[in-house]
């Protein structure tokens, strides 16, 4: 049986997604060791080993991959750390692997450059623009999630009722950034497994007797 | 009497020293804001409507300025944060002011685009080279000076022995990081304020009964 035309297009369309996907991920990597801001179609074309004219079939502008970029990093944290700590049962469970999970992807370089969020933020706080808003628009969806988790130890009666779900999401994710700064600029060994014991201690300090023991992996 | 050779000469060099202080203080203030990669001799000279070779006389190279730049930013830093909680009682009060004092240079935007080391460190986390080295150290003397303050305040008997001086100012710049963080790219207000609370409470629940009383000020 022959293959039908619209088989065919089908199959280039879902070529091209996988094309654009490969490229995007190497974006990605290129990013969070670079900058988003060095990302430009030329920069990209270099590492592919690409055509301008190809890059430029995929991303119209370096705005435009700039932010398809932004898309993809959001992708793989959310394949990394949120998506897996779903399966853990909401309540302090949750809370706790969804700290684990973000620590592990910056440990296991799941980025190249440590977290590509973390990076991107510093670099685009005072570049206002599309590419800040993306990034901003990532960093509230992921503040929410862990602002969520909180809510739910709270209601699951596993975290005291006198915790601010918000500033604590903060508080959880300010340690981990710190811990990042550590591992990533001064080379500290030990920053990532200092945070663990830092935020499981303030966990437990405000856990009820009715909390699950929550424990360090590994 | 006319002025002698020597007197001149000693008065260009000053001229010329008070010249390069006050590029360099327009370089730091670009750099927070736009980063300190793109501080390029020729992106500085537009700022200052200076000629480039004008520039290039004084700072040979774009690393040559950046390293300059860098340690503009240290002695700004030193004359807003540091300096001034000197003049606070070893202990508590000092380890006390250095927190406010960071958080307030912060928010009065000494430097223009928020904390000139938080960007930079962030920025050349994975680049390496001598400017890197350069952030690097300032940031070792930084958290020094803070892990200093820590161990005072435990020898004045104003914080629990078993506090862990290193680890405790980690801690306490981890919530000062994400808090420029929230302040800065997400716009919260409130992420200051907030983390003075929250500094002020891991302080006060590692305090000892003879610490005298902190707050926030203002």
């Amino acid at each position: 049986m022959p293959v039908s035309n619209s088989a065919k297009r089908g199959e280039h369309v879902a070529k091209g997604a996988r094309t654009r996907e490969s490229i995007l991920r190497v974006a990605v990597n290129l990013a969070s060791v670079e900058g988003l801001e060095g990302l430009t179609i030329g920069r990209l074309a270099d590492e592919l080993r690409m055509s301008k004219s190809g890059l430029f079939a995929h991303f119209g502008s370096k705005e435009e991959l700039q932010l398809a970029t932004v898309d993809m990093a959001r992708e793989i944290f959310v394949e990394h750390v949120i998506g897996p700590a779903l399966s853990s049962p909401a309540g302090m469970p949750r809370l706790w692997a969804l700290c684990e999970n973000w620590l592990d992807h910056v440990e296991s370089r799941v980025f190249e450059g440590g977290c590509f969020f973390t990076a991107a933020s510093f670099e685009f706080d005072s570049r206002p623009g599309p590419v800040r808003a993306s990034i901003v628009a990532a960093m509230r969806k992921w503040l929410s999630t862990l602002s969520r988790a909180v809510d739910e130890a709270i209601k699951a009666g596993h975290l005291q009722s006198s915790v601010h779900p918000q500033q604590f999401a903060f508080e959880i994710y300010s340690l981990a950034i710190g811990a990042h700064w550590g591992h990533q600029l001064l080379g500290d060994k030990q920053a990532l497994s200092h945070v663990r014991s830092t935020i499981l201690g303030r966990i437990r300090a405000l856990a009820t007797p009715a909390c699950p023991s929550m424990k360090i992996k590994g």
